[in-house]
């Protein structure tokens, strides 16, 4: 039997942080060892925020590079640039025509920048432009040309899974046909919110990430720089209220968290020396990984073979799934 | 020095009828003479509104039928489905990005429906699909995709031009280059209101049409229905004000034109009469090209071909601008 289909993309705005590996990378990749997976690069969507043709190409290296530093394997998994497969594009102008507009108005990206525009006492729509607008029918797109049947996602992300059900579903009930698969919605069962330097969720908006693969000498510094309370040296600390042990904890082995743990309770250890050995177990898991990474930015020419390789299979499978809704919508000949 | 380049589309949704062929069909047979002329099938277009495999093939013959009856040389004018050219859906993605939602908004198709639902107490967006209301840059796409500098259009079209410029404009901006050409709308100065037969401007919305390629006797009766007022044969008529003459004048020559309005004028005369003599005229004109168009349409083999062999020049075009355009954004590797 055909193993199920897994899909995620990742939207090239600048170099992964923690949150992202923990939340979104590392699961993908641990999905990838029991289905056909098939990862992307959602450059089109980063076309939204990111205009500079420069920082498009780095970032879209970046994104390629961070994947087959965390493992990912290109020989069993399908990674592609989402620009290199234009049927994603015939088939976003084919739901179009099924996308209901009062759905698009209820999607929480959408929404948000509206809220925000209205608290600011601004037109609704001010500097709104469509790509942000239509994004969830790109999405729905680049999740049923490929016949998805799982995508891991993030909370914020399930309404938008939902829509290309919707989507889904009125193509198949218009052309009395299964044409397009009914994706799911994996969310991670023990996806921990992975907290930021101050505390807050680690998410760019608020920059408080801890790059992926910055250098060594930055890693420390970003580790330094945590937020933590006054206590003195002396003090005993406690571990659970702690930035450095929340993250210390996604990292160490549970004997190392047991020691560290003992330590805080014990007094006599200063932030420094937490935050020194939450460096070291950072270091250690995303070091040699880091060491792949800087290879791989080194070669891009590896990596455009690598998504080459990838664009040219998976045209092979939109290809195929392209002429079977042109026909049964009237566009072949 | 290159010919400029003028560029419409037809929408697929039913046989032309006199008001099209007045108003764009035969105004674009004229500019092809003197500009580089491209005319397309707008089959995703219509895709919004014809969700009829079948239909939706049927429309698509009857329109190239058509553009061929008319008189389109495919050796000059280049003639194409809007669907062989997926170069369109990616334009149509990236310029998504740079299009306000704001502008959208402004839309008048949109702004119709939206009024007709608020007429009827129903919300907004009632029954409006993305189709609609990203079909402003879906056009725009058509349009800049080939640097179209004229686009015939009727009034309400003015708009889209319009919208394509702005789209272009931030394109341009962006990038600092000429990367888009920005087109001009070219409304006909003597576009002269066709009207239907009850005197409305004919359209389809009004069920008032003549399809420019039912039969001869279809052609008659359709003659027939014409409105008139109920004045006996007796009496002097004034053709100004009178459906069947306002028709006639459009096809009849200088001198055909005097001659009936005297007879309305002399009395003794019924509508049968002038009935009978509009149809007469329409059917001179119409025959030959209908001749045409069912020899056409008994053949669409050849239509394939025709089609298929635009495809390919269209297709041409289209890869070299896409191409530019990846570049630019910093999609090309």
């Amino acid at each position: 039997m055909d193993k199920k289909v897994v899909l995620t993309g990742i939207k090239p705005t600048g170099m992964p942080h923690l949150g992202n590996y923990l939340g979104a990378i590392k699961p993908a990749l641990e999905l990838a060892k029991s289905y056909d997976a098939r990862y992307f690069i959602a450059d089109y969507h980063s076309l939204n925020s990111i205009k500079d043709p420069c920082l498009l190409k780095e970032y879209t290296y970046e994104i390629a590079a961070c994947w087959l530093a965390c493992g990912l394997d290109p020989q069993k998994t399908l990674i592609y640039r989402q620009s290199d497969v234009p049927e994603t594009f015939e088939l976003t102008t084919m739901i179009m025509a099924f996308t209901s507009k009062g759905l698009m108005n209820r999607a929480h990206a959408y929404k948000a920048q509206v809220d925000q525009n209205r608290e600011k006492d601004k037109p609704e729509d001010h500097n709104i432009n469509m790509g942000l607008y239509t994004y969830p029918v790109l999405m729905a797109a680049d999740i049923l040309l490929f016949d998805t049947n799982y995508v891991p996602v993030g909370k914020d992300q399930v309404q938008h899974i939902e829509m290309a059900v919707d989507i889904a579903q009125a193509v198949n009930r218009n052309y009395k046909q299964e044409l397009l698969t009914l994706p799911e919605a994996v969310v991670s069962e023990n996806t921990q919110v992975v907290v930021g330097s101050d505390g807050r969720k680690m998410s760019k908006s608020y920059d408080n990430t801890i790059p992926l693969f910055i250098t060594e000498k930055q890693l420390k510094k970003l580790c330094n720089k945590i937020v933590t309370n006054s206590q003195t040296v002396e003090e005993p600390k406690d571990p659970d209220t702690c930035n450095v042990f929340t993250l210390y904890q996604l990292f160490a082995s549970q004997e190392e968290q047991a020691v560290l743990a003992d330590r805080y309770r014990a007094g006599g250890m200063g932030w420094g020396e937490a935050k020194a050995e939450l460096f070291r177990v950072l270091n250690h898991t995303i070091a040699p990984m880091r060491e792949r990474y800087v290879a791989l930015m080194d070669d891009t020419s590896y990596i455009d073979k690598i998504l080459d390789e990838g664009a040219q299979r998976a045209r092979d499978l939109a290809a195929a799934k392209i002429s079977t809704l042109r026909r049964a919508m009237g566009f072949d000949h």
